[in-house]
């Protein structure tokens, strides 16, 4: 049995309580997920963590303990616990698939449904999709600085736990990375696994050389020997090279690959390669790791490091230099007696006033299947096909007409009040598709730094409910 | 069925089957996990995470479908696999206890026992440490800034998965905060629960007072009201001021707290406080939250700020400041044959040469019981009851001449070969360990910016040996 369904911030459950004191059953509510502020002040992210909700959405059930456990609490009566223990979630949710390239302030996922029922999920459905989106993005940036290196992800021993490690390494995979070190991930997920040796086994045995020939004996077809427990330059890359003459070549195989995981890795990588290439080991691969991010690959790309794969451990697990993406869960509409009431949440700070209302999000895309804008639309509002105005929400004297798009509804629908109705692709299917997406953006909106803002707009029938909205709030407070 | 067993970097497992078939079963190893530099750039670590080690060193176990799977990698022979099949766990293993102070490059933990056992658990007991040790400390810096101020933890939607955010909310107890919001939390560890409620609970109603009263209605013995979702000081608090004289009050109530979660905060509460008492509402308490972190704490704190209780999401829950510990596990002695053979890892960087050896940590207080040094001692050496000569293994000409002391080993034992003999305490005594744990460091030390190092020193001892091997290492290679 899974406790996962009793994660729930507690105020969602003292609000649930007082909404069903107020004999508030039947009132529907529309919550709209979105990310505030892009991690590493990026230009898109990587959608993803659909398949944990799911999961999770699919054994939500309260378990005779954990009602035991909140009737413990003595703060709900037996009525609303015996609600509880018989709730089944009957919401619908649309969603961004999974490898979907988005944006700030555009709803990820959709949820329509019991208002008790939209609330209780809150704290789940955004731990969910939070974490995976944060690395997913991540591993895409990676990905970009890498070109066409393989990166292989080894984040396991400094991720935030172990589910983070299992759905990291499932998101480093969408995010255009090779494979991974985590056994439990490759396992879970069926992910491509990979891993060598580490200094540990060099200092096992009594010389650095005894230590890569008997590795390279139980190991011959794909021999991989890390070069730098003792000195790189002096010690481990001449033994390396020693072993694959001494053994490796005469015995029909050849040395895989060295691996680099201290030190200047530009330097060394240069160094060696000139040492492998001098002893004729035009083939051996240099396989580099140690804290590196897309910011050092770039720079030691640039500088013409000598690398041919990457290992990536901390900078990606963690995000290390952005560790949490802003996404949140906003009331944006509510149905009370068939009437049907957008919502809107005001701040001091213009871009941070949500969208109200039940909206699809449309992404318009040149002849050339070029992204050029998301916009979001009210429900049910008509798309124009032939011709259409786009403008800033902020400043929206600026305007740009656009003919000659085809449109793409970003949502697919997940759930129908409470049965779900979307079958998750195979990873394979994601990563391909990931991959389009990604292809189908301008270069200039996922530079690494200082990227082009990617238009995401209002359609003139949502711009104008929200000025109604805010206008109304601030007379009505 | 868990599988958190296969929580293993694969390189272990290639590497355990070389191992094996080099027939090194016989040989036992010791590793030491240690830090090598301390989060935020602060003086101190808090020690957690045995609980949930203990849990998965007891559950380890390659069940049927692991074996399976590694078989389907078609990398290891039918023995290997029917070893891993039918192993048992016989590691003894030393730790220092939860909520322990301790301090960079000293063995928080040490292993011993069969060579592949010790190596497969690598990525385990480091996950199961790093992350929880990361915001043990990361919560006792929070709680020093908030000093007398209660601290609640607030990050369970932006924690890296779901297990990350129930072992933060355990070592945001540890570390001194008083509560959490996530239930799953509070439901597996027994911490206190904290909720309360959200904007759109003042949204789903007609207006702010009328959403204030029906909260006060339901729960009037504990009323907190969210005073910020359209404009504090102009209808938040005059509302929830309103609600507390016109219900509250004449039903015997009082109004327990308001809440703020947007704006500046400092301001806000200052011209909060002075409303609620001009309305004669003294005990009401201010509660406030929004990406707080240590710094700002004490910043808006020497600005008179009128806050009484923080709501801390995700600078705790990520560490956001510093999210990564960079606890690694090093091999430092192998016995073979009954021949002890300490080891060694070199590095360009002196720091970072290891200090080989199974060891002992020794904590020497003074006459007040006050810590004064850490002294890593080799394990069977005698520690002097009556004076000691401190140096520091860097500079070892600075010496320094020690006496009337007291001292503790800091290292309990968990395992004796495979069969658990320690005894994990309640969460209440581990708090109030880990609080005179605090109360034994100099402040000078725990101050959040620029704190003074503490003393880690070797023995003469163990000075000599690693000098030795240092020397050996440099000539054989």
């Amino acid at each position: 049995m899974s406790h996962q369904s009793l994660y729930i911030d507690f105020y969602e459950i003292t609000m649930a309580y007082t909404y069903f004191k107020e004999h508030l059953l039947d009132v529907e509510a529309t919550f709209d997920m979105f990310v505030r502020k892009i991690p590493d002040q990026g230009g898109y992210i990587v959608v993803n963590g659909l398949h944990d909700l799911i999961e999770r959405i699919e054994n939500f059930k309260f378990e005779p303990d954990h009602i035991e456990y909140l009737r413990s609490t003595n703060m709900f009566d037996e009525a609303f616990l015996t609600y509880l223990s018989t709730l089944k979630l009957n919401l619908t949710m649309t969603a961004m698939p999974e490898g979907t390239i988005a944006f700030a302030n555009e709803p990820l996922i959709t949820v329509t449904g019991p208002l008790i029922q939209a609330q209780l999920i809150e704290t789940l459905l955004l731990a969910s999709i939070n974490y995976p989106t944060l690395v997913a993005t991540k591993a895409r940036r990676i990905s970009t600085a890498a070109k066409n290196k393989a990166v292989v992800e080894f984040g396991a021993r400094r991720a935030h736990g172990f589910d983070a490690a299992v759905a990291g390494a499932r998101a480093a995979i969408i995010g255009g990375f090779k494979a991974t070190s985590n056994t439990l991930a490759a396992f879970t997920h069926q992910l491509p696994l990979s891993g060598t040796l580490a200094h540990s086994y060099i200092q096992m045995h009594d010389s650095e050389y005894e230590a890569f020939l008997s590795y390279a004996r139980i190991n011959p077809t794909k021999t991989v020997l890390l070069v730098d427990t003792y000195d790189t330059l002096n010690s481990g890359v001449p033994n390396a090279i020693k072993v694959a003459k001494d053994y490796l070549i005469p015995n029909g195989y050849t040395l895989f690959a060295i691996g680099l995981d201290s030190g200047d890795l530009a330097y060394l990588s240069k160094k060696a390669r000139k040492m492998l290439d001098e002893a004729g080991l035009h083939d051996t691969i240099i396989i580099a790791s140690n804290s590196l991010d897309e910011h050092l690959i770039m720079n030691m790309d640039a500088q013409g490091a000598q690398i041919d794969s990457y290992g990536i451990g901390e900078a990606f697990i963690t995000s290390k230099s952005s560790p949490v993406i802003s996404g949140v869960y906003k009331l944006v509409e509510i149905k009370k007696k068939d009437q049907v009431i957008p919502k809107i949440k005001l701040s001091d700070n213009i871009e941070k006033v949500t969208n109200p209302a039940h909206k699809k999000v449309v992404r318009f895309f040149d002849q050339q299947g070029m992204a050029m804008a998301d916009v979001l639309f009210l429900k049910n509002e008509v798309i124009p096909l032939n011709g259409f105005d786009l403008f800033d929400p902020i400043s929206p004297w600026k305007r740009k007409w656009i003919e000659n798009y085809h449109i793409k509804e970003m949502h697919e629908v997940i759930y129908d009040q409470g049965k779900l109705v979307y079958e998750l692709p195979s990873l394979d299917k994601i990563k391909v598709y990931a991959q389009s997406q990604f292809e189908s953006i301008w270069p200039e909106v996922t530079r690494l730094v200082n990227p082009s803002i990617y238009y995401v707009d209002l359609s003139q029938g949502l711009y104008d409910l929200r000025q109604e909205l805010i206008t109304q709030s601030i007379t009505k407070k």
